[in-house]
């Protein structure tokens, strides 16, 4: 793996990244397909066509469901959902410590139950890992707590303590497989993770403490759930100075469009976000304006596409109306359109800021896109 | 329109139908739309990309949502879903006597309720018409009575009288729309419906009284609701020959593989059927050797695609292992791709059908064909 910053404007990064998939150009939006599928019909043919560089993909679900030894047996991730570009995946602490039942942390690991079937299930630094070397994605993710934004001091200082020892279990885990003849991809990178709430004193500890591992890449986890978006802020303005300069850095399920922007220009290179999805399967449309609502009765007979001008397969072809009457009758293609509009969007819009980049005025066009969304604010459905 | 047979083989038809929105080659599977889309995501230009030649949707539905006025206003129905090749709309009737509420039946039409929020609505020849007239299809259906296959006699035929008179009356109401500067679609055909459940008499009867009004197409309807698969093959054995020659026929509704082949053979060119489309959503998947469960555990670890050699989009690129996958995570993609190709199946096996009858050996074809499938019946999950 070989990352490359080809320019900076502030601590905004236009950078290149090389792995055994393929190369990312970041700043750089990962699409979510949590179970190996995107939500709402989307394939990784329509994911190409839509200009994805890296689909993510969740450890935990895929353990439970179809199981990662199954996903080994036939091949790995790439083969079984037909992707052959770089693939992150989590580490299935969030989904562990945010959607499985009743759960018992201890310096081993955790042991909680099935979100499908109830049944106990044991994780720890080496099994996430040794999951994710099944499933033999690009970059899999260190195993880390993921306490609440808004947690107590008192809890989040320990769990972060703790989320550093099993870093190093990560990484002596998956240098073991990678070194393995038969491992899916045995190139697998890792990319540690931040943690820390919002105690920037404990962010900047913990920062400096995994930056020595010199990992390929870093994280900041553990934002986007509970704090504003100005705490998120402050808290990347107070760490990020503090992760290497010439490694990617990925905000974890972040964010919005405005958050992206505001992290770009931060200097982070990685996000995923589960927005673009979800409002597109519920009527909510990103345009360069703001989001509109399909669902409002002014686009019952609007013939116009989603946003003029945009390139997606959705406004290609079909209109407000009749998108909006698919969503009323629930229609399933009505989501399809939605997500794949929302995601060419998000797609899209990472390559606006790179060629931003490029060309020296992203603080420009951060400015007027900033200003646009907030305008349509008050005129939008 | 024009309508001419090409070929003949014992009672089977090989014709090329020319309308207004394009040439239809038969025997033709019309994919069904019901709310102007395909169930299972399935987009128009999907339809195109899988070799459909018309689309059908229905009128009852559309009626009530989004309502045929909106389409109208937003130029038809071939423009509200971006379709530009032909669109056949049923009249309404069926879903009205087996969908809606309480309901009356009266000489001048029907009073019943809306599925969708209960609120009256009277719908006779004349608004069936209308209705069809403002969503501009290539194709209008007669509005009939469909009673059911096992009726007594004594309800059949003054039914059967009522729906003759129902057909004048459509016909003088297209007749003034059609003359009307401002309709959709001026070159709207009219298809008349032949009923009569099961009493052969009846619908002998009934087919030569249609006939005599010469319409562009004729079919025969109240088929595949209840009867066996022999009744329905003795009943197209009796009505089809009374049918006029030189007209396509449209067998309403149906059916399997095995009924198309059966209905083919006895001078049938036009079929609807939801079983692809409904079937690919439940993991029930059409090949040449019969249906495949896809939730069958053998399937797990299988990375072959649904049927080797099928051209479809799922087959081209996804294995039965993740769609297996996909549609027992209950992601939408798993019933995209399971509909795509089932109605691949179905659009290619009257491919198969057309150039069977174009080279003289649509017997022999259609004998191994239902060898085929019965052979897998016994080794297929």
């Amino acid at each position: 793996m070989r990352y490359t910053v080809l320019k900076t404007e502030g601590l905004a990064k236009r950078a290149v990244m090389e792995t055994v998939h393929g190369t990312i150009q970041t700043p750089v939006f990962m699409n979510v397909g949590t179970v190996a599928a995107i939500k709402g019909a989307v394939s990784t043919e329509d994911l190409e066509r839509i200009g994805t560089q890296v689909q993510l993909s969740n450890t935990y679900h895929l353990h439970v469901r179809p199981g990662d030894e199954v996903v080994r047996a036939l091949g790995g991730l790439h083969r079984f959902m037909s992707w052959q570009r770089p693939i992150l995946t989590d580490s299935g602490g969030f989904q562990v410590f945010s959607l499985a039942g009743l759960r018992k942390i201890k310096e081993e690991g955790v042991t909680f139950q099935s979100h499908i079937d109830g049944h106990r299930i044991f994780m720890g630094p080496e099994e996430s890992i040794k999951i994710q070397s099944n499933l033999g994605s690009t970059i899999a993710m260190a195993f880390d707590e993921c306490p609440p934004a808004l947690a107590e001091r008192e809890y989040v200082l320990p769990s972060v303590e703790r989320t550093t020892r099993w870093l190093e279990r990560c990484i002596a885990r998956l240098k073991e497989l990678n070194s393995l003849p038969d491992t899916v991809n045995r190139e697998q990178l890792l990319f540690g993770i931040n943690q820390g709430a919002v105690y920037t004193d404990i962010r900047i500890e913990h920062a400096k403490r995994i930056s020595e591992f010199d990992l390929p890449g870093y994280a900041v986890g553990g934002l986007a759930v509970g704090e504003s978006h100005e705490q998120m802020y402050h808290v990347l303005d107070e760490t990020v100075p503090f992760l290497p300069k010439d490694k990617p850095v990925y905000l974890m399920g972040v964010g919005t469009p405005a958050n992206i922007l505001e992290a770009v220009d931060r200097g982070v290179d990685f996000f995923d976000c589960v927005y673009p999805t979800r409002n597109g399967r519920h009527a909510h449309m990103y345009t360069k304006h703001g989001k509109l609502n399909l669902m409002n009765a002014r686009y019952e007979k609007d013939d116009r596409p989603i946003e003029e001008g945009c390139g997606c397969p959705a406004c290609q072809r079909y209109s407000r109306a009749y998108i909006r009457h698919l969503l009323k009758a629930k229609e399933m293609l009505g989501m399809r359109l939605g997500v794949l509009h929302n995601l060419y969007f998000y797609n899209h819009l990472m390559e606006e800021i790179r060629d931003a980049l490029d060309e020296g005025r992203f603080a420009s066009f951060k400015k007027e896109r900033l200003a646009s969304m907030a305008e349509e604010k008050e005129t939008c459905g």
